[in-house]
């Protein structure tokens, strides 16, 4: 059977800064900037799953997306969405939450759930100019 | 020369429903969903043909793009837009029209037609936030 | 209070045919071209429902966004999503489900449900390149 | 000279949560719902500002362009962008930072930088699906 | 009848600079900056037409969408597509090819083909963040 | 470390003719169309630039997306921007500007500014429906 990719988009919103403890304050700064700021800010992260396999020629779906879509709501929207990723998300206590490491944790989320059958991978958009690609390399 | 890859963007609007004869109608519905109305729901689809292959010299394209405008009205907006895919294409007289299934009926009608130096894949989305790929795997 | 606007964005996908029941075949296929189609073909609508108030100087807030979300979803959403507007829905019974009317047809389920106090307007979009708009005039 | 409304898109990234200090725990939770995450959470704003008035005969411009995106730049963009609403900007400190509000602050800074004879419109957008606009009504 | 607004999208893509004959040099360059290049630069000009008028209650229609779609591509993309304005448009031997006067252009072409029972108004983007817009004010 | 691809997105506006100087003006008519107006015409270049690499452990970046916003701006935005590529840019002297020829010369340009550790990708929008990838295969 033909091997189809299907994507999925979805969305969440936290707020986030960039800190490495291990720092002095000057180093962070002079680092990662206005991304530093003690207070935080914040994104609409806009997320792509995107799940390769062969079609199933009974339904003709490599993946039911309702299952798709439920499985990113359950494990990545509830969980990353209106929360501060620094204080409140435990995969960040020792992790900078650089969209690099978001998608990897995301990914690492998803792939426990998915049918290793399947390929998977993720786009992550912190803002509509920057955004990452991952696929577990 | 470089291997570059170019994209055309097109669109076509059609109705259509995910249906199984071999099934009853209980279980169209439940692997379906409101996919399954037998009244028909449609979409603005939206398509991006990709083709990749060498820079040619003279001209500096790797296809003409007018003529792979062309190609993709002749043989897919033409043929998908304003239709009932489920009855009016041969395609899908035994074949569900998924998008995964929908994006190989477009790949091989136009693999047909451009140069086997060139590769082919295919972005179909069925609505902003589902969509899928093929390149002919 | 300041007058503000506030907007929310929704989307259904529908089935529909152009046609007007007291008219010969021939007249029907000649002003409604291939949107005549017996056979249907269909949309991902787009609707951004518009609503304009004083700020509420308790909340911030013109309207809750989640009550809005809300009714958008019961009335419109749920109503009109994977439907066939021709022959499922009685609005379009003797009306012909244009986008001007289906405009027209959503402003009046939406106007019942929303104070008077507020100023109610409704965007369509059949496709990205045609759209309509209406506010009860 | 013909009036003509120029418009020019800007954004900026910030945390903030929907809170009334007046309000106990559970009412801010009961109306504010996510929103009031006493953690933050943040969003990419997308800000479109709108000048209308005549079209100056010698240079065709109803206000430079540079201009404003100058006034854009340093009387929103560094004053918002990697801010907490909330803890960091003062006309926040008694006022709910809904996007309602957001907007209203917005339009009071540039009115005062802009010609009296110029009239000015402002268009926020919190997500791609949430938006507000206001005109000084 | 109800009063609905009907938008239709086009585009062109154009080359001009900005230029006024009766200023030197270096007022030109002040002035119209970068966008004064006498070797001309270009855009991807997105146009939006808006026709306001009562539903027929016939059609459903206010305006056959593929008469509007006509006027638009006759009288302003073949006209403007491929073009450099400041060179071959007539229209701007004199008059300086800024968004704003581009706007008042096509709606004054536009304007005499419309009915004028209609109302009529223009969008024009000059890039995705510049834009323009003019309802014959 | 996971390898990861970081994406950003820039933009500029320049005029160009498609046109082979070896050619007649018939040929280059009937081969290049409305492109090879003598005039000119232009685009709003839309690009993506990413940069695949293992993610630094200490900061969390692949490539620290200020210094890649930095080399994007110096190298290709104030090198194309508001320009005649073909009678400015000594690239393009006897290589007609095509996108895939443009996607070339961008690449080349960044690939000797940027650790040959890191693999890096192009996408350049001539248009919204026109656009070309090049990897430097």
């Amino acid at each position: 059977m033909p091997k189809v990719t299907v994507h999925r988009k979805a969305h969440f919103n936290s707020a986030h800064r960039l800190y490495r403890k291990e720092w002095a304050d000057e180093k962070n700064s002079q680092v990662f900037g206005k991304c530093n700021n003690p207070y935080y800010h914040g994104h609409n992260y806009e997320l792509i799953v995107s799940v390769k396999g062969e079609i199933d020629p009974e339904t003709g779906f490599v993946m039911d997306l309702s299952i798709l879509r439920g499985l990113i709501k359950s494990e990545i929207e509830d969980y990353f969405d209106h929360k501060n990723l620094n204080i409140e998300l435990e995969e960040f206590k020792d992790l900078n939450p650089t969209a690099e490491n978001i998608s990897v944790v995301i990914y690492n989320k998803l792939r426990e759930k998915i049918s290793q059958d399947l390929e998977l991978s993720i786009k992550l958009y912190e803002t509509p100019r920057n955004f990452v690609t991952y696929s577990g390399e």
